[in-house]
């Protein structure tokens, strides 16, 4: 019985199987490129995995993604398709990104980006803005780590909302659901957080129709996915200043390519998809579990669904 | 019957005039600068007024300073010291430094300096920071605004705990007190924040013995009193690496001269004392309140305690 593990990069691979090793002694954890039986093959534990090596482990049991989302999976168009995908979350990482979004979403609701600038030039510009309960937050996406983030800024004194196909019911939080409720969600929305998982229906979803809606100056949070934005509308709209600023951690090519425009525009701050980073450690033990439970009972409530792509 | 008003900058001060005029009908109220009857002045709404000047006014029946700290008007050395001072606080107040205290302390949190670094390099680095449960926030100041922003931090997952003289319970915050406890505050505090009051007893206490107190690389926030710092000392604890980084946002001579050496250090981030910036309307407000209940009781809860500055 053997795991293989793919992470992109050959020294986070190696630090991944060590720390797999140690957690579940009775399987042996290999490199993805160096898998030996392939028989043996059981578990693939992947992030972005390239295409059609999946399917050629014939015993494969379930893909384990180093992630909430399973998009990085499902794009493969060899995947096999009754194969379960077993997502990786857990506290570390709903606390992780409830940091990234608190952090950013005040980043745009206190101006730094004026005051960093002021400084630059020891220019003392007191800046008033408005308390943050006549700030209006938007949360697209209400899966448990969103519900989580939108609970976040409520508590910090944001009148937020959340929106989702499916809605569902969030305490603090004004929820507005499926396409019908998507204009007056937006209408709403002074600073916008993406936290969609990727899908068929979510691809290109932050387009030019979009941002017409949102209020004259909005802001733009993406920590979902590249594929949700569409660049070239997202630069028009910032052009012509519908968009006032935008802070991005995913894109469609990452690492960003050192030429892409979105490094040196003065409105957009890059981050590089660290918003709920995995630690190694915390990953690892979160996956030994759902493998061994997984393994015990054939079943788990970290398969994802693939339809809802988490 | 009338009020006086004095801001520093004759345009704000025009401002505050005309709001406080409209709230309050029943006194006529005026530029410090031109206060026509002196025997009439009752009230005195001040933000730092020049030495001296106060006691000009002989039926003054109370200060009001135009913020949550007093130490800007007892600074005069001819303040009659039997006039009481009404400090001016509230929700607004509270919640604008709620905020900045969050931004800041996970602007140190994330390192987003070191991101911002990268972006303007086209770099793509990706940085674990630990979670915040993992991170030691330590809160110099125990009073109604630094308790909300304890309890806020608390909130956001961070290992929290408070300093002050005579300490006190805060709900999810561990309590240190006194000059016995102050070494075991910062011996464990990663990040710390000082909101404490400006007094005789606090003055200068961001010293050098203090930084060395600290684990190596700790991060300073100040957004209390410029007069809590010992500027030097602490340009040498960031030389050395004592400490790791500063958010500041009070200094000894505000506005910050520009060619003062904070502005461009690479390991301080400044702001125009904006932490909880009142804004007019809501600041007049207050005033208008608290004069209206003195006038009427000829006591408040608004009046400020010398001995502790607030």
């Amino acid at each position: 019985m053997s795991i293989v593990v793919y992470l992109g990069d050959a020294q986070e691979t190696r630090e991944w199987v060590d720390l797999l090793s140690g957690l579940l002694p009775e399987f042996e954890v290999r490199d993805f490129d160096d898998p030996g039986n392939m028989d043996a093959v059981e578990y693939a534990v992947v992030w972005a995995p390239p295409a059609g090596r999946i399917a050629q482990f014939p015993n494969l049991k379930a893909v384990v993604s180093i992630g909430a989302g399973v998009d990085h999976v499902l794009r493969d168009p060899q995947l096999p398709r009754h194969l379960p995908i077993l997502r990786t979350t857990g506290p570390d990482m709903v606390q992780r990104l409830r940091e990234y979004v608190s952090l950013h979403v005040l980043t745009h609701h206190r101006d730094l980006a004026i005051t960093d600038a002021n400084q630059a030039q020891a220019i003392w510009q007191q800046i008033v803005t408005p308390v943050a309960q006549k700030r209006r937050v938007g949360i697209m996406g209400l899966g448990n780590i969103a519900r989580a983030c939108a609970q976040t800024l409520a508590s910090l004194g944001f009148d937020t909302a959340g929106w989702s196909r499916s809605g569902g019911e969030v305490e603090g939080v004004a929820v507005f659901s499926g396409t019908d409720g998507l204009p007056d969600f937006l209408a709403r929305t002074d600073i916008l957080v993406c936290l969609l998982p990727l899908t068929p229906q979510t691809r290109d979803i932050l387009n030019a129709d979009l941002f017409a809606r949102l209020p004259r100056g909005a802001r733009l949070i993406n920590a979902a996915r590249g594929g949700h934005l569409v660049e070239a509308d997202f630069l028009e709209a910032l052009e012509s200043g519908q968009l006032g600023g935008a802070t991005l951690d995913v894109f469609w090519t990452e690492p960003l390519p050192a030429d892409h425009p979105f490094w040196r525009h003065p409105k957009i701050r890059v981050t590089p998809h660290i918003a709920s980073m995995i630690d190694a450690e915390t990953g690892a033990s979160v996956i030994a579990t759902n493998i061994r439970a997984f393994a015990a009972t054939g079943t788990s409530e970290a398969i994802a669904d693939a339809n809802r792509g988490y």
